[in-house]
């Protein structure tokens, strides 16, 4: 279990901990692609209050047909798995090497870097895995232009922009009217409403651990307080640098983003912020919960040293009168020697108070209140 | 009882761990109803210096026919139950379509929005449980307008804000000679007024755990004490946003808001610092009641092994004398062969030695301060 | 004991916790009079650099013989007992009803409060018991005018003003020549000052738990850190916001206060940081204290075990050896029975071997330092 | 083997808490020479985009053939074991006292010093070390002029700057266009990137202790807790300031920096707050460990404490009953003494009885739960 | 060896705890003369490039000579134990009431204070001792003029302005060049470089703390660590705030301060703040420790109840075993009472079965790992 666990937590923790950097010394801009990684797949869709095009395209130089038009481009790839395509991109798209390079290194820090006619935004996706409580963790990144926006998935299995996808799609709302700005507000909105869902999980095994620790603790527990708060922290890392980044981007009065779309990003600041806020309150429990454990494991300690201390008090002492009485003393020789061995009522006698003693101690045991199961809670 | 407790838990907890975010992707401006929740109530408060109306309307386009009008129009409406009746809400009131979203979700941050002639408040109101100790948590919005003022209450039931219906009715103090930003201060000051007693029940039950822990740890202690520590958190999470809206408020040069009740938001804004200050103080005295608590339980495992090592240490020593003399050496073969079993004083001088072997251990323990209780602490 | 503690505390934190607060919803600057409350008690001291006149007067009006003239006026009310005096009160010195209730509410927060031609400040003041270790916390309200200060106290018993009442008497220094700024500034003084004697006994009181929790812990330790904790907890929540109120007084540049005194108020700031300081270093002392406590608790179980280990692991196989010669079997169906028993050195080659194996763990013991008590602290 | 890591640890410490500080009052500037220091070797790369010339020279003064030109050239001194030298450096670059004491100083803070024509980086750079998980802590100073850029490193073995002279000579990326600024900033970039490789070390580090502290904990893996959090400690004191002295960099607008070089230098500080944010979340799971570690061992204790009581408590009671039996009451004196002994059946009975309270008593030991092993985690 | 330690760190404190506060409501700027201190010594050191003057003088009011000319003026107060001189020096130098009183209070936070022509620098110079860890520590105050510098020292016995006093004397540097601002930036950089020794004996006792604490920790230990975080935050008291006062120096534009010596100063802010580095990281290491101690007492308590166990475990069901065939049932009544006794090989069988439960338990435990020493860490 431990094993699967940790092969888990590796898969989690893979972009974070390796591949992530070049070499020290590297030439700023080179681009480290992943062998085993997907080939990219490039999606195209392209939209004005009239028109809807979508579709797939297989050379990136497709791209600049759409990219001169009035209509807003949105220009979706999926996948990081080759080099070549990538560098083409770049070109089409006119990138710096830096913007390139930070696109494709999947474990940036999420932030927004202002580049005259164009704003890179790099931002990290959860999406909550299925049947345990975890989450993938995922880069995006927006390269936002005048009237296109460049995104780039590390992985193409999901995202969370179906939503958007389906707005455009049918002309919901305002966003056939509006511009590349906010097309970015959109995704962005939906990246940091992506976090509910984990944090509500999160949400429901902090209360299912609260109440595995006072009721039962086991090793497993402790074992799932940590994992808990490494994934936690894991969640601040990716929300707290994308909260300064959306709040760069309202601040700083960059032309690509209009009055209007500011005012909706300001909300989706203040969503970021709560979710935040819910990862320290979660934080705070957890951390909370840890003291409760060692409590609670010194509490069962307790009752078993209870157990042993009932038991060991009360059976010693009877142990030891009978083994006054097993003594070999020879009754013959002295009148001294244990007369009660051959008293008629000896026996009896002895037993009484043995029967005494122990009656007793239970007695001083029970006022004492170790005999009743504190450690137990009954549940209603 | 564990099980009593979660359901209470959850049902505070409710508003902020379910349906408090809508799907990641969708449509910003979106309304989300419960469609459990009570449909809504709508009161209307009318008043200036000379006249007051207070009646329930149905439609809340009636509302219209006070909203021209110079007096001051306090529309209240309780409940979230029906999506048609907000919308034509929003209408009437002319709202943004992220004011109505906001107002609508129950588990926003509290927090100011400015919109030109429409100022957003979301704040959070407290109403303390009768029998357990805990509170009712509550989100209400206030859209302030020139001369009226829009309030969203999440549930019919309770709130805090009689008393200002009272001082309106009875034309007590300056109200009815104020404005509507004067009645969103009044409001938003009961809202943090109503703090107070939910602090001062948290203050009494952390008195009450600080004896009890030490008094009488039990696995019960230990829960409340997380149970008091998730609520304090809580109640941080209400007030804190809070504090910093309303000092905004006060700092932002909004031009619906008299400088004169700047005055008087100043006033509120100290008694929300005072608040905080006291949920901090409560949550540093419940975080060292946990480490008193590990303590306390430390010391009593400390009572319980002194317990078993005295009856142990005692019994065991003799017990193995009354073994020795328990062994069948044949006396007969060897004058060497435990001679003292022949004895004429054997087994009295036998006794006494293990009497003086029991009272010699007995007199270190007492010399070591292990015979009286100290674990136990009198009450006078 | 516990009972006389809780007594004790609850006395000293009724202020906060009780009575002060209004109703959510009441009309802001409603007197709350506590009807237990002494009636007020009300001294004025008139003075210029010629002239000294201090009496006590028994109807508010009166002081308006005195503001007039050029000279310095202190009135100081003592007590809060009647509402119709301290309305009247408001009325003399022109009070704008959030300083009445501010001044009459005994739970405010320190603060400085700029009211055009008049200068609130509420401070609180510490007064050291003369037995236990603990300190009296009053509240005192002083409104700072052109040529008047009213100063009002919770209770009438025991300030720290008599030094200056002294120093104004007997014209020693230059308050006599000053105006009632630095009055205000030689009370606020005096106020701080009054921190460092109950700092000092707190100081006192951390030694001694130092020494006592390490040489001979005991739950009552336990207690008094917990004790000591709470109590710097308040001194903290008293001392933090006067700081920050002087540190308005000498920022803002409001004309009641001249230059000069600004320059006094200066090193009075500089006061009160070395309280915060002294009071922060003792809160982390004493967060350390505990887990010295924690520490020193299990240091003595260790203690224990061992002594139980070394009898029990002593006694019980030589309990064994002779439960071994104890046995029944039948020497004299068998000469594999228990040949032993009828040998002539049978015996004393037992208790040879008995011996050797209890010096032979004795000396294990002896070797792994067991035995020394290393859990005393000897004093020299 | 703690000797060992004792050593190890001195040796990495050794910079930091040995020889790092000239006696107090001593004259400012004063050079201290470590005199076991090995001494220095100078290297002269001297480029600019057609020509290279890269040579190890003798004397400082032959630095000045190339500083006059107008190509870049990188004096690199490696080693500072001949004070003689050191000063003719100084004066070769024209170095303020100040400058010259802060390079030779190797405990300095990492820090920016502007001095009107030359701009002083402190860095501190890591090196992992090959087989155990530590790294080597050097000081590298960077002295950046017009079209120079003076680096002198602490010891000559490795540094991580062989990337940037391969770039160099082979001309790759855009090196050979840009001034002496791109270099100091390739430097700088290739500083912070050899952070990422120690602190991967550390995350598998972090991950094996994760593992081993539930599974099996042990005084070591308590030793290698403290050990990792130490290391970390040193790691935090030596990005910190690096990350402050590079905000400097890009903030104040020192002529010495191109605008074009101050966007890599941004990439550069984004660099530095990941490896920051890396090292807080690692000590924050390190400072988890350390809770987790106690509770493995409360849990291991536990697991002892439930043998003990489950032997004792069968036991015990056990060799009782035996005891009674045992005892020599004389059974022809009465029919009450011990009859049992003379039954047809008696010993039967006696061992049924007894095997009945064994085995009942490990029914409830393990209704309880107390004869599974629960603390051991099963690896599949 | 308690009272030792406290006695020792009653010396220490005393200046913080004791006769460091006037009474409140006293006169501010009144001087309260601790009796028992030495009458002060007066030593003037006038210099300029070419003159040298050092004597001792017995009136403050010879200072005069000195003060007019052209040349440096160090007046050095060694002492503090006579009002009159201290009152005569007030007068002498023309300080502010208030400045004198910082002077003389011997427990002023490090700060500084501008007067107009004159400067007022508090600081707080800490010596190591010999023998033991620790310091003492003493407060410097400076009074920087326009040419004169006077410094008012607690104890005559010792500084670490030796250093300074030579270079003067030998006119190494460029001391003798510059003003008293140059002088007092070398007494302020004197006392900083002063922390580092201290530090350094700091450090060397937490390496030997850790070691101690994991290879053999005592309560001792558990004194020692609370002993150094106590003395560590007393470090911190002392170095926070002279920080913030070079910092104040440096910034502020006054006009005693030259530009040049503000470059000074900017490396003396530098070393302050590694300083405070140091001290913070020597803190967070102990507070570790402090962990590592409790974890390390658990270990040991596990060592112990394994040896329990394991002692227990074996010889309590072997013993059992003996009780059995110890029972006096009647072999003659029946052939199931114990026909094992009459056997030819009852004894040898029965040695054999319990010598077979004694290994197999043994091999139990070994299995489990509890035969090895584990606590015990070997040492290479």
């Amino acid at each position: 279990m431990v094993r699967k666990l940790r092969r888990l937590s590796k898969a989690i923790r893979k972009p974070h901990t390796k591949d992530f950097y070049h070499q020290p010394g590297d030439l700023p801009g080179t681009i480290i692609i992943d062998e085993n990684a997907e080939a990219p797949m490039i999606f195209i869709i392209d939209y004005n209050e009239t028109n809807f095009i979508r579709q797939q395209i297989e050379v990136p130089e497709e791209c600049l047909n759409y990219l001169d038009a009035e209509s807003v481009s949105w220009v979706d790839v999926l996948g990081l798995g080759n080099k070549d395509i990538l560098q083409r991109l770049g070109k089409v798209f006119d990138l710096h090497p830096l913007v390139l390079e930070d696109v494709v290194n999947m474990a940036e820090r999420p932030k927004i870097e202002d580049f005259e006619d164009q704003l890179l935004i790099i931002a990290r996706m959860v999406i909550p895995k299925e049947r345990t409580c975890g989450f993938y963790s995922e880069q995006v990144s927006l390269v936002l232009g005048k009237n296109y926006l460049l995104t780039v998935q590390e992985e193409p299995e999901h995202d969370c922009f179906e939503g958007v996808r389906a707005r455009i799609d049918k002309g919901k709302g305002i966003i056939r009217k509006q511009g590349s700005d906010y097309l970015a507000y959109s995704l962005l909105d939906a990246i940091i409403d992506g976090f509910f869902p984990v944090l509500e999980l999160y949400g429901e095994r902090i209360e299912e651990l609260e109440e595995e620790v006072i009721v039962k603790p086991t090793p497993q527990t402790l074992q799932q307080i940590h994992q808990v708060r490494r994934e936690l922290l894991q969640l601040r890392r990716s929300i707290w640098p994308q909260r300064d980044a959306i709040n760069t981007l309202i601040r700083d009065g960059n032309e690509l983003i209009s009055d209007e779309v500011r005012i909706y990003l300001r909300d989706c600041y203040d969503h970021a912020v709560q979710v935040m806020d819910m990862v320290e309150t979660y934080r705070e429990l957890v951390s909370g919960l840890m003291d409760v454990y060692l409590s609670a494991v010194s509490n069962k300690m307790n009752e078993i040293m209870k157990l042993l201390t009932v038991v060991s008090s009360i059976f010693i002492p009877l142990t030891f009168v009978a083994g006054i009485y097993g003594m070999n003393f020879n009754t013959e020789k002295s009148p001294y020697n244990m007369p009660e061995l051959n008293w008629y009522w000896g026996y009896p006698l002895c037993l009484a108070f043995m029967g005494a003693i122990g009656l007793g101690l239970l007695f001083f045991f029970w006022r004492r209140g170790w005999l009743s199961n504190s450690a137990t809670i009954k549940q209603d």
